[in-house]
């Protein structure tokens, strides 16, 4: 079972880590916004942002890289979202 | 520190457990998919479901809790990307 439990720690680290690479790569090709919530993507930000503490409080170096990826993704698709909802004249 | 950090820990859970309650009330309002991405909506509820059993098998109740929430909100955004991109005649 630690083999298993491990990977699934494992899994479920990478799983966070890209989740956010297809929403990305789909917002930054079609730059639709429109169905995107500004508050997920905000309490998001925050919420990776505790993850990262939470990661060095526990001086867990995957819980730094794998929602420090998460973050930097989650970032892009938020300013994508500020920019076309926000920035208009 | 440890309070502080405990408290990080949580604050990120309940992030992690509210983040898709916005999109997922302006998802069934609107019925507007057309921006969401498939794929990462799937590789959340996978990821969620190994948080969960990687709660389970380090015994973390809040892990299973806060993962679950997160998870139920993101399966209702999928639900409805599903029934309205792929469901139409």
């Amino acid at each position: 079972m630690d083999f298993i439990g491990e990977l699934l720690g494992y899994v479920a680290g990478i799983c966070t880590a890209i989740v956010f690479l297809p929403q990305s790569v789909q917002t930054i090709k079609t730059k639709d916004v429109s169905g995107l919530s500004f508050g997920t993507y905000v309490i998001y930000c925050i919420g990776m942002l505790c993850w990262i503490a939470y990661g060095i409080y526990l001086h867990s170096i995957q819980m730094m890289l794998f929602n420090t990826i998460s973050l930097v993704f989650a970032a892009i698709i938020l300013y994508i979202i500020i920019k076309n909802k926000y920035g208009r004249e």
